[in-house]
């Protein structure tokens, strides 16, 4: 077995608590103009156009296009129905970035600045550079490199998104392991050959739709599971 | 005048003593095999193929192509001269790969630490991502983020290298700052609209070759003139 040297993360719902970081930002600008909003449900309307917008490029319908814009396209598709038609084209492309400020989860900073002792520590995010960038200076992420998105130039779960991470950093498949609390960008992961490590995260859909861990840990599907960046820290010896 | 936000840095040379490190790493494996070399003459050497082998992909008649790739075909071009053919396969692979070990000048760890408190710190090199990240993990280089080479996929001075960087940060020219001991680098990066900083580093090419910094000095033509990177951070305001 060869010996894991970098750690590729997900980073939306792995390492930082999207849909609270949205919620926050909206909530502040539709108070400014006296809009009545429910900013979980903007959230939520908000991040169910990311997938669809970005399948149009993985089919080969639209080339490669970055999420600040599929963001800003994406705001604009629901904007009226949240009655943030009316605010200012500053307060708009301000609200687009806010991806670019989301909070990371309590252990998300300490957690990877344990973890980066040991490892290369690197997103593989559909995010792109700038999105990365900014939210790392902002929420403290001290990665080693940004991958996925422009580098990669294809979007997860496609095989070259991983291939082409990994091959970024001159390392087997085998010799990364993608950490994210999604199962389906883990198995896609794992179809190329890299080791995984499923992270629970709870909330990332509120406590209404809260995760049910026990529906994980009775597949043990995968090579690690870890509560926090904290415990697989601890189980990979850091 | 743009705020600046962010600094791009050229590596080789400016960040890294790449002429010790070479010298150092193939006087190791010279002794192993008993083989006398003047190894700084080696460095050079190896160095001195450098922009040719870069030049075909700027020009178009090669596509393009990683740095390591060109390291290892640079060093088999003059391996014989240097009495190294005779090395093992893994012992040439090693020596290929000195470059991921490449030492920071003095100031360079401290001082980046430094300006990253109120800057994005990027790598603008023409070193590929791999070769970059091993490095920084070598020699505690803390950077937000490795940008050049396989992110730009033009190597400097090619416009497109300064201006790819740059729209990777979605930053406008002006509001990067281009780091550099070389002043072919910061012509090109001033002429795509980049700020230029200018830091010596009299010994890059040896004792023999010191850099007189006072030709430099005279000209003026950089927005900033450093003598490292702690001098910088401080007419930089961190």
């Amino acid at each position: 077995m060869l010996k894991i040297k970098a750690l590729l993360f997900d980073v939306f719902g792995t390492v930082v608590d999207w849909r609270t970081g949205v919620a926050g930002e909206v909530k502040k600008i539709a108070n400014k103009y006296g809009i009545t909003i429910d900013s979980y449900a903007f959230a939520d309307a908000w991040r169910a156009e990311y997938q669809p917008s970005m399948e149009k490029i993985r089919m080969g319908n639209r080339s490669f296009t970055i999420l600040d814009i599929l963001h800003e396209e994406n705001l604009k598709k629901i904007a009226s129905q949240y009655n943030l038609d009316q605010i200012s084209k500053e307060d708009f492309e301000h609200l687009v970035t806010c991806w670019h400020r989301l909070p990371g989860w309590p252990d998300s900073s300490q957690g990877l600045n344990k973890l980066k002792k040991k490892f290369i520590i690197a997103t593989q995010s559909n995010g792109n550079i700038a999105l990365m960038v900014n939210m790392a200076k902002h929420s403290n992420l001290n990665w080693d490199v940004i991958l996925g998105a422009e580098v990669t130039g294809h979007y997860k779960p496609e095989p070259e998104a991983y291939l082409k991470a990994c091959g970024a950093l001159n390392l087997k498949t085998q010799e990364c392991l993608m950490v994210a609390a999604h199962e389906d960008d883990l198995a896609a992961a794992s179809k190329q050959g890299m080791k995984t490590a499923f992270v629970y995260r709870p909330l990332e859909f509120g406590e209404e739709k809260r995760f049910n861990n026990t529906d994980v840990n009775d597949k043990k599907n995968w090579d690690f599971t870890a509560t926090d960046f904290h415990d697989l820290a601890k189980q990979l010896g850091c």
